[in-house]
């Protein structure tokens, strides 16, 4: 049973900065008792805090926070436990990537009797779910509308991804202005995130002309507007476009028909961040110019030519080759000059390059990765090194 | 309670030629008895009524054939009748928008003791609703994944839009391949549909820098493979962009934050389809070159400019002015000379110009229409009368 593709994305979005009139009864759709998981502290300070207990005043609100970045798999076994004690009917996640995904991992944890890492493993399926509600205040990995999370394992240093279709988050409260006070750093580090999300599939060409032109469109928005919010932070339009763009790379609407390995880039960058912890979108703007640098050769370079003139608005003038190499170093310019983020691995808290080849080996799934250009585990050590 | 936008399609979109695999299990999900809506005892030679049949084996199909181009209230109220005679379960709609668009009323009409127009006058609530499979069979409309639809009364000569979130098709089944035999007037027109939905919108200037760039990707796609399945009216990858494309055009994707009017040379048009029965695109066709022409002044003029850099592919180099004009004799081109479309209402059963004043009231709901540019009931008989 097979089709083309198929496509469905069931979450209601609320977009806007009024949009938290509606959580409150959105919430309640689902039952009285919410668990609300975050990151730090600080959220407790915030009027979007705040905003949350008005909204929940007739509600019972349990809440989790501590939620790491790369989030673990043993706080999704804490937040199972409280789900399953407090008798909770919904989640609330509010925060960046890693609390959603929490939250996610959350849902059907709050079903299985066991350690959480054996749904993320396959060793038990995914059966039952808590319906979740998200509010972004990061934009980049666009877990509020699709059906992925990544979670890590501690003590096997894993970083695994998981999904299912009833995923979906419920609802998600997409307001900009939650984003203005995210650091340039984290900005342009979630920006390159679906960037990446959006050029990785890109190159893998879906069939459709329909879904290149809109993966462009959107990938120019998101270079065109990251500039804009790194200089004037509380640009709300620009943070609004970067966020709509975010949400939608991985829901499903651009990736059409496309074979092997769509996320070669992240695949990589996933075992950077699993053995060294860092920022993912930071690993992605280093990996992803050598990256593309590797990849690019006379059968690659009209990808790169395409994407120079349709994205990054190059003149068509010179060979695809040359037009690559223009392409690279328009990336460049963006992550290390505008964005100024730091270029080498080694700055980044990577001490050296022994585990390379294990991540490569993982990477790969213990094979080679088959994309617009197949990547063996030899090529992803090049990829790492040059990198480092 | 407002925000800027919410978004929410819940439409399962099965896409491809193999995607009908899936038909029976989605009917299934619904109940036993399945209402077949189509046009033409055409559908009866084609392969697809055969693998209806067969997906359809287990379960009561019953039928309802003759819906008309424009359907009529008439035949909604005698398929809602039909629903209630046969206890109904599952609407089944194949065929082009108007198919489509006559299942969507009669999903609330099967619930309801009188008359369906009394639904789509607000003279009776919405309240229950049949849930609504289809199967395009031309691209265009893009009732496959909206909520809106469009029904005539023949009494009155009205042609009235109609709305609610529950009309949304729970699934539907998207195979370019069923649109190979589309003639080459029908594509034309249905192409210049979707298209003029996506730039309607443009022209309005939803707020977001995504949605814009997104809008110039489908615009670029549709006139990009137009031609292509004129050529090759079997190239299932054009087809395929055209129809996805047309699906998300008017999804609520596009729309963000825009206000006003959206669809001003929509509403035109469907005066004239209204009183002279003619193919919905071809007034489109028609009336879209003198209506950009109308708009056409130096406050409105760097929309087009932008449009045709970014959409047209035209280089930016005279005045915003001259752009425009550029934009409107491309468009010209295309639809006449490519598509060979007649260029004159005269040519399409508008017999004279006498009506005008009283389409331009209705058009304009009795006032002004706000777009980009706003239109007096002048304006648009001026617009008509460019056109006829």
């Amino acid at each position: 049973m097979t089709c083309d593709f198929s496509y469905h994305v069931p979450t209601q979005i609320y977009f806007g900065k009024e949009s938290f009139h509606h959580l409150g009864a959105e919430l309640k759709k689902y039952g009285q008792n919410v668990l609300l998981l975050y990151g730090s502290e600080r959220l407790k300070t915030l009027p979007l805090y705040q905003t949350i207990c008005e909204q929940t005043s007739d509600l019972n609100l349990f809440e989790l926070g501590g939620v790491e970045p790369n989030p673990r798999h043993s706080t999704v076994n804490k937040a199972a436990t409280l789900c399953k004690e407090k008798h909770i009917d919904v989640l609330l996640a509010v925060g960046g990537g890693s609390v959603i995904d929490c939250a996610k991992l959350t849902s059907p944890a709050a079903f299985y009797a066991g350690n959480c890492w054996d749904l993320v493993t396959g060793k038990a399926p995914m059966e039952r779910f808590l319906p979740i509600v998200t509010i972004p205040t990061i934009s980049g990995t666009g877990t509020d509308m699709d059906a992925f999370g990544i979670v890590s394992n501690t003590e096997t240093l894993d970083k695994v991804p998981f999904f299912h279709p009833n995923l979906y988050p419920t609802a998600s409260f997409c307001d900009p202005s939650q984003t203005f006070t995210v650091s340039a750093f984290q900005t342009a580090c979630g920006a390159i995130d679906a960037f990446s999300h959006y050029l990785e599939v890109y190159f893998m060409r879906p069939n459709l002309d329909a879904h290149l032109r809109c993966m462009e469109g959107f990938m120019k928005s998101i270079l065109h507007c990251l500039p804009i919010v790194l200089a004037k932070p509380n640009d709300y339009e620009g943070r609004a476009s970067i966020m709509w763009a975010s949400s939608w790379a991985l829901s499903g609407f651009t990736f059409g028909p496309t074979k092997g390995t769509p996320f070669m880039c992240h695949w990589i960058e996933d075992e950077v961040s699993a053995k060294y912890d860092i920022t993912h979108g930071l690993g992605l703007a280093i990996i992803l110019p050598h990256y593309l640098d590797f990849c690019l050769n006379a059968k690659s370079a009209p990808l790169y030519a395409e994407l120079g003139v349709n994205v990054l608005g190059l003149s068509p003038t010179s060979t695809p080759v040359e037009m690559g190499k223009k392409c690279i170093e328009a990336l460049r310019h963006l992550f290390f000059t505008t964005c100024g983020l730091p270029q080498r691995l080694r700055d980044c808290g990577v001490a050296g390059t022994d585990k390379f080849p294990e991540m490569a080996r993982i990477a790969c799934r213990n094979g080679t990765m088959h994309g617009f250009v197949d990547l063996t585990q030899e090529d992803v050590i090049s990829i790492l090194t040059a990198s480092f």
